[in-house]
């Protein structure tokens, strides 16, 4: 936890926030302050700046916070993903979110196990791994997670919007040229689900305007292949 | 699995092994050959090439292989990482086999929690997460791994010698310079705990020649940077 991420509701007053929660039980454990020491803190999808301490007891931290410091640039992606399983889904959650990705669909494939949509990770869990996610990136602006159960409505009906300007770049390792260099450009990634999209679902996006790219001949897992693509295609 | 790895203990002839263990399990239940059928098979240490069905049968399966391909290039870089948490090295091996990282060095540092040094995974299951990794990538070439639980007689007295010709380069997020550009170039990449190396770390490490590098302003896990950081100093 590199940030501690407040709610709205957090606040007793305009400046004044208590904390009782997770947050405060990893801060009382690990960051062990007293009364004057000053935490990092953000506002969720607002700035970031310091708690003071007011006071930490066994039960709760009361924090007077400042908020002044525009958090770290998102990245200019929509990331279109094919559902990965729970447990990776978690840790993608959490990926995309500390390395800016704003805009997340996950989508249906072929080769998405139907199981994945009744997940209590896609149920339930997603805020919670976002807030994750931010909390190590020191990033305050949530990302939006759309869900889109049906594939060829999506590719058909409102992909082609999404992607409209943008970059549009379909990560399969096969039939693919190199990922282009870096460059801070509106791009739309779609990357498929272990085993890859069925050669159906890659005409589906080669028809609506999506390159084929790849980044090498070895094989990446989906979790590995996301932070590898995306330090890829965007600059520092 | 995207390939079957074969030791040379799984061959009854000079050209035909049985397989009846987890990798015997998976192709059952997954890819359901049935005699005369090919599968992607490679010698570790060894050829990528293929593997005709000859038999299978409810306890193994029959194979004549035939290797003749070279396996992907390995990534000219010796490896060092602050010893990660169990659950995460696990993941970590993985991603290092499947990325080409031939040469890994575990190290100490303030911030490894002692108890990290006496997991299983470490003690017992290195071998079988770099085999799921090469299995991923299609590679056969196994990483070494070298464990060093002291930090300061191993950056005095044996990392001179292993970074010697090489670009050395730190990957830690505070006063440090962009990642350089991508190059297939020899390279030793020191990479610190959950936390960071503490300052004197960091001091002996920049003694020592390495470069303090960074790869953007948020903080991202170790099992995070690591594809990041490989995906951009290495060409495709």
């Amino acid at each position: 936890m590199n940030l501690i991420l407040l709610h709205d509701s957090d606040f007793i007053s305009s400046s004044t926030a208590v904390l009782k929660d997770r947050r405060f039980h990893h801060i009382r454990t690990v960051q062990q302050p007293v009364a004057g020491d000053q935490l990092k803190v953000g506002r969720i999808n607002g700035k970031l700046g310091t708690g003071l301490v007011l006071e930490i007891t066994d039960n709760q931290i009361r924090l007077e916070v400042r908020c002044n410091t525009t958090p770290p640039p998102p990245l200019p992606l929509t990331l279109i993903l094919a559902l990965p399983r729970p447990k990776m889904l978690k840790r993608i959650l959490q990926t995309c979110a500390t390395m800016g990705v704003k805009q997340l669909y996950l989508i249906n494939s072929y080769r998405v196990d139907k199981s994945y949509w009744s997940s209590p990770v896609l149920t339930r869990q997603i805020e919670e791994h976002l807030m994750l996610g931010l909390e190590q990136a020191g990033d305050t602006l949530m990302p939006e997670v759309h869900l889109r159960k049906r594939f060829k409505p999506f590719v058909e009906d409102e992909l082609p919007g999404l992607a409209d300007g943008s970059s549009a770049l379909l990560a399969h390792p096969y039939e693919a040229s190199p990922c282009p260099a870096p460059q801070m450009r509106p791009t739309t990634l779609v990357v498929g689900p272990e085993g890859g999209f069925i050669p159906y679902e890659v005409d589906k996006l080669n028809m609506c305007g999506f390159t084929t790219i790849h980044i090498g001949e070895r094989i990446l897992r989906v979790e590995t292949a996301i932070p590898a693509l995306l330090s890829r295609l965007f600059p520092l």
